[in-house]
């Protein structure tokens, strides 16, 4: 008698990639490019785990996040949204979780000790363009777009303007908020919500190569940096002076900032301690 | 005996005229022309009359402010300011008052459930330089200038600054309050002070136009969305995170996010509650 | 016998230059160019005791602040911050005591009552793109260029990033202190960093010009308005209002609005109570 083989799954590809690059790179690949990168309840979950995770890696020195697909992110998935209006409670605690938990990985990209760089391909949207807006820095293609369009099915994009209007002009962000509609690349860059405009499919290489640069100095310093960055923004001038005066005598008495300035004063390529 | 014909007063154009536009636009319009439309105290006390009812009013959705004339407004009316010189304070509690009552009209825009678009189609200045602050939008012709040149008179643009300097950089700001000087449309739309510069002659329909696609979306959606947007700008971004996602909860449970996102998986126009 | 001559010290040429101008202008020069104009422990007192003397001196209405050699200002003298590591205390002491003597000159630019222009002719990086950023206005040569490269040498640009962040973008402040590259003019007046870019050799000239015209306002009017910016810019908008309100009601009292604004209605210039 000849054994059945056993049942075998078809294969679901990951909803999130990571790959490790030489540098101290990690790169997280939105992959669920049918579904434009939508940000479900499983990938929010993946995302925030994988931030965990490179959080306490000390290989890993800075993140980009990039996508698969015509499209960078959509928002969030509305599909799975709508599915829930059947529950009990038509939802409500449902969604309750949903927006905080999609609002702490967003936190995560910005509490994360390391810097995060968006690899924008296509249009970010929504949760999408509030994805980008939390990264510390973001590289386009010549055609990604960026838009808020909640508005236009009844949704305003209440979270996602959190990060926008952190990034642009009041009355931009209001333009994008109110209208919904798409703003291009390179007006993009003008406003401040990305930072570099490349060719169509260079962006992904380019935004490795700006986050290689960057995990080229010392991991102890960005970290100080981007900590102290988001924190003094907050404050009152007379207090961000002085939380960064105490900031500053910290990062002079670390090793690697006594062998920066050393190095810069022989002329010579500095050797970090953490590498 | 043939009777006296009643004495008639000479009619007194008004000095604001309120126009509702088909599509629940409602446009009010600064018609003081000789007077470059300053913001006497009369003319301040009729915006705040309108927009205390356009507030309650479901009719509108949408509001803009234009100007006739060549100017679009010159901020107060000195010769006003000028006459209660002679009041017995030499117009202390008078000029408190104005201003008092200024700013709260300005607020009150800033406040209004409902997005206001100004229309600019010529030299907006001091306090008119801050109404077009004040607005969430504006459309702005390209004859059109700003300036806060208080400090040419003596009387530094310190109402007008707290709006110019929630639009604008910081330098931008300081520039055009130290030196007075009038910033062009173009240069204007850059900073961030204006949305879009269009044709001379062209800014009311532009407005209105404008106008007209954000009404077609859910008043509700704008109201919850409008009011989040400066609550939030206010918060650190935790609590902002925490404050905006109570509210994308709370518009997830209405019915017009109900209606706006089914319709958008079914691929047809939204039907909203609320009209 | 011939009585000996007394020794003479060679002389040590001023490291900051103070020039008062026609008009009410002072011109302070850094003046350390084989030294980049570092902020050595010994300038930064310096300015900060010309900053302290020009607060009381009615004779000067505007400060511009210059450098003498190709740059405009390297940031601290790292030479001299290694030198302290011999310290007992491998320098801690001197280096918190060096970072408040920075940051409480940098707010003394900010918290001077009278307008402060700098003129860059050269690159300004870390606490010389501080310096920059910390007056009122910039006007800067087409060959000068701006960075925030501590992060290179393992001491990130906190104290800079204060005065950096309040006057551009975050993903554009947070691009130049990871990266530490050169924003070249043109660039830094895009994003809010400067205010106007003229030809090389021109920016001292044109920032005494600007300053000129400046000075020419009432001075009572500068120092209420300078003051009452940065105020307000630390309050939520309806403290702002209250306050400014405040402000603009005793700006009104003042002899100097009185006479600017009749001469205003006369069409004729004001004459300033205080010149």
């Amino acid at each position: 008698m000849t054994a059945q083989p056993a049942y075998v799954a078809p294969p679901h590809p990951p909803i999130l990639l990571r790959e490790t690059i030489d540098g101290g790179l990690a790169v997280l690949t939105l992959n669920r490019p049918a579904q434009r990168n939508s940000l479900s309840k499983d990938l929010i979950v993946e995302l925030q785990a994988e931030l965990d995770s490179i959080a306490h890696d000390d290989g890993i020195r800075v993140v980009v996040i990039a996508a698969n697909g015509p499209a960078f992110c959509a928002g969030h998935d509305l599909k799975e949204i709508t599915g829930h209006r059947a529950d009990p409670d038509q939802g409500q605690a449902c969604f309750a979780r949903l927006m905080t938990a999609c609002s702490a990985m967003m936190q995560a990209i910005v509490t994360l000790p390391k810097p995060v760089i968006a690899a924008v391909q296509g249009v970010a949207t929504a949760a999408g363009c509030q994805l980008v807006a939390s990264c510390d820095l973001a590289v386009a293609s010549e055609k990604a777009a960026f838009a808020t369009p909640g508005v236009d099915i009844g949704l305003f994009c209440s979270t996602p303007m959190v990060a926008l209007s952190r990034n642009v002009a009041r009355k931009q962000a209001m333009e994008m908020l109110l209208t919904g509609e798409l703003v291009p690349a390179e007006a993009a860059r003008q406003m401040g919500l990305i930072n570099r405009v490349v060719g169509v499919g260079e962006e992904r290489d380019a935004a490795i190569e700006l986050g290689r640069s960057i995990a080229r100095k010392s991991a102890h310093t960005l970290k100080t940096g981007k900590a102290a960055f988001y924190r003094q923004a907050e404050m009152s001038l007379a207090d961000a002076y002085q939380f960064a005066a105490q900031v500053m005598t910290e990062n002079l008495m670390s090793e690697d900032a006594d062998e920066g300035i050393r190095a810069f004063i022989d002329k010579r390529a500095p050797v970090w301690k953490d590498r």
